[in-house]
């Protein structure tokens, strides 16, 4: 507790804890303030996803390599699956797909983008390990590849048909599962020296001992499911009030404040000349969103959902998750960076959040 | 002829062959038994092309290395053009497009997916020529791009005419031929050296005596040719019975059944660990359909269909070759595998099979 | 003066320079000619084009690197950017469009194409710098998804809303131009040595005077502005006379007259072995388009067009321009080509040019 305590004194991001009981006073005081209550959960949610963040390491870090490894793959994305499953059970399917299509072009974008800009204001030209960053370019095109497909195959036919899309995209979430639980066989077991770098390189910060890890791995969990509720209440009403779009919320706000925690990761990576950090950490998050975050949350949905969820995105976020994975692919693939690569990848970026800002709203 | 049969004895694949007069007989006695006759010939057809694979090469190995390899490059896909040719005489243009667009999706994703995985089982990591890999990958985009222009042009512009996609498709057939003309006289004769690999790789088999060789290609093909006619006109009503649609038929079924021979051959390649072999025939195959297949039935089809056949592919197969063709040139970019690229690969293929099997029905 | 004469004496491409006066005269004599004034228009515009060309390099190579590279990227395709305004302020907006799509696709499939295919022709396999081809692929490639977004988003999601393309579009028109802006820097300040190559090279022909330069640089943009008027005015009509699409005349025709100095400089690079400059011009050239001259003609327009013009492609443009940035950016992947490479290439421009001149002409 001592040690927790600690942390939060030397980490400024953790200060913003202090809205977490800010967020529960608000809400039974005020409950009609949305976009009070929107401003306030997002702010809560930024420091509980840095502790997560940090809780998760430290039991990984205690339980071994392989079970570690296990655990920092699936509980990696803990903040964004758990606000997705509480905006699936309140049946904001839009908010769910928006925040999932989002996440990936926030890893592969704006955390790839601003590493890279960031890492080459300090430093010339900055090298990083070209083949593991290919091979983890190369899992995350083919899984979002796999993830799309029924969106691009019914959409250029328009053969609609619920059931059609309902089916397939059941089966595609039990083959996208199959295929990470054989990624994380091949990354932890199989072939694990390709993927050693970005790994090991997290040790850095000090473990937390066991007890109080898995403690606060617990707390903090419940903590963020409950601040998601009110933020899944409030983002509709405040996002109105803002002149936002739905579709903006979900795909830029919701993405950003569920991966601050790892931004910050890999933004310090960057700026340590440790690029192999910052590249793992943006792709490997994205492909655990498509691969397994995704699948889950549509199998999830057949048991808290008022319907099941499927998979079919709407046209404009194919076309996005689409050239945001080409473009990590292509940019990671020369294994050097500067700081004009970030401008141009956060450039894609800010012109995606332009397009959805000015997007008039639309029901999915 | 001794030669022959000592063959179909070490080759398990070769007992099929009891399956041709099986085909015959059953057609004459029960014709009205589609789904029979179906599992019969496509039974028929694998040895088939095997032997016909087989022959080719063997008349190759024979005529030196200029027309031997002009003669494997024309006939190497002779048995898919067989069963196209017949489906086209019988104006079935939605199997002859979809067996066209699924041989090059087959040979990118299936044939290549399952080389890595089956090497991989094999060998940690296999290395394999990245320039030849390359040079042939990026033949491959480019030929099927600019088959998939019209459809992707014309499409995306809604603009739909007949006369225009008919004046369009014969223009790029003749295109096409040309390209395919030069190509080989790139890789037979001026740059020859740049895909020497996957040619002498093959000659580990004992090649036939010219005269056997050459009968056998002759006899073959028309036996080819007559199982297809019944494979043709039984396809239809025993996909029915299956549930299956023409799509998934044709883009699955019939890919993998006329290229069961390659599909061997490259298999049995990345077993060996050489990779270079299962990747020259996978992608040298799928280039081969796109530059000469699929313009020779343009053109043929103005000869002996009912009407002329277009090159405008229904909008999911552009999508589809697409990616699989982009899947193809990313992966071989490293010139190095392991089993878990392999299983990507193949899921994709896998989430193409189930889209295409889901998908309602549709006329073309 | 005598410099400028000598020079004309020895390039041939100068000797048009002839069918200035001749436009002037047939504009005033027989103005409803439009088929003849089309034609000698054309044949005007290339020599001054070439002159241009000069001119800018010879005020740039006296005024010192880095206010002469920012020169040379300026007024680099100062011969588009003139015919453009024309058109832009005649309203034809259409002919603006895609002279911008065409230029693009011009550079990245014409112009590196017919390189790679002339140097191919003399050099068995020509190498060139890997490192600065990816880095400018890169660079074009982004710079192209930037501007293609909002024709992409748009589109597929059918949400057609002129208010929101037009705010989209100038929103835009801001982010490329200040993106344009830190690519300056980029390669000129920070990271000029990545781009040392394509710069240097050009010095082999004499530079001029720069009193002769500023005057040639002055006056022949004039005339390039008066002979675009007598060209735009003309194109109509004559496209109808020679049964040509408006889409054709400017994808193509404007295009290839519009870089007929650049494509003569890459070629002549490509034929001494020097495929480093012609990959820097043609990959060069088109990111400029993309980044500078796109969004300035946006800008433009709210000054001198009759409405503002916007961002959005047809349909048909936004597949040509990805296919064509995709192309080069994997064809220079390998920092090695050969004559085939090029055919290929030149192939897809090829179908691109046979697709638009069959398409049936559409309104926009």
């Amino acid at each position: 507790m001592k040690q927790l305590l600690k942390e939060i004194r030397h980490n400024p991001l953790l200060w913003l804890l202090a809205f977490v009981p800010v967020v529960f006073a608000a809400e039974k005081l005020k409950p009609e303030t949305h976009t009070l209550l929107f401003v306030l959960s997002v702010l809560a949610i930024v420091p509980l996803a840095a502790l997560l963040s940090h809780a998760t390491e430290s039991v990984a870090a205690k339980t071994g390599d392989s079970v570690g490894g296990l655990l920092n793959a699936t509980l990696g994305n803990l903040t964004e699956l758990v606000i997705a499953l509480t905006a699936l059970s309140a049946g904001q399917y839009m908010l769910v797909k928006s925040s999932i299509a989002g996440a990936i072009v926030a890893n592969t974008l704006f955390m790839l983008g601003a590493s890279f800009f960031l890492g080459g204001l300090k430093y010339h030209v900055q090298e990083y390990n070209r083949v593991s960053a290919r091979v983890q370019a190369g899992l995350l095109f083919l899984a979002t590849i796999a993830l799309l497909i029924p969106s691009a195959v019914s959409q250029s036919d328009s053969v609609v048909g619920a059931g059609f899309t309902q089916k397939l995209s059941l089966g595609l979430a039990v083959l996208l599962i199959v295929a990470y639980g054989l990624g994380m066989l091949f990354s932890l077991k199989t072939h694990r020296e390709l993927f050693a770098n970005s790994e090991h390189a997290e040790e850095s910060e000090t473990p937390w001992p066991i007890g109080l890890a898995v403690a606060t791995l617990v707390s903090v969990t419940v903590l963020v499911a409950l601040v998601s509720e009110v933020f899944v209440e409030s983002v509709q009403k405040a996002a109105e009030a803002f002149g936002m779009t739905p579709a903006f919320v979900g795909f830029i706000v919701v993405a950003l404040v569920g991966g601050a925690a790892e931004m910050a990761s890999a933004f310090s990576g960057a700026r340590k000349n440790r690029l192999d950090l910052s590249v793992g950490i943006a792709l490997g998050s994205a492909s655990q969103i498509a691969l397994f975050v995704a699948p889950a949350l549509v199998l999830v949905s057949y048991f808290i959902g008022p319907t099941p969820m499927d998979l079919q995105f709407w046209p404009g976020a194919v076309v996005m998750i689409l050239i945001a994975t080409l473009t990590a692919s292509l940019v990671t693939n020369s294994g050097r960076s500067a700081w004009f690569v970030g401008v141009l990848v956060l450039m894609v970026y800010l012109v995606f959040a332009m397009t959805l800002y000015i997007l008039p709203p639309r029901v999915q």
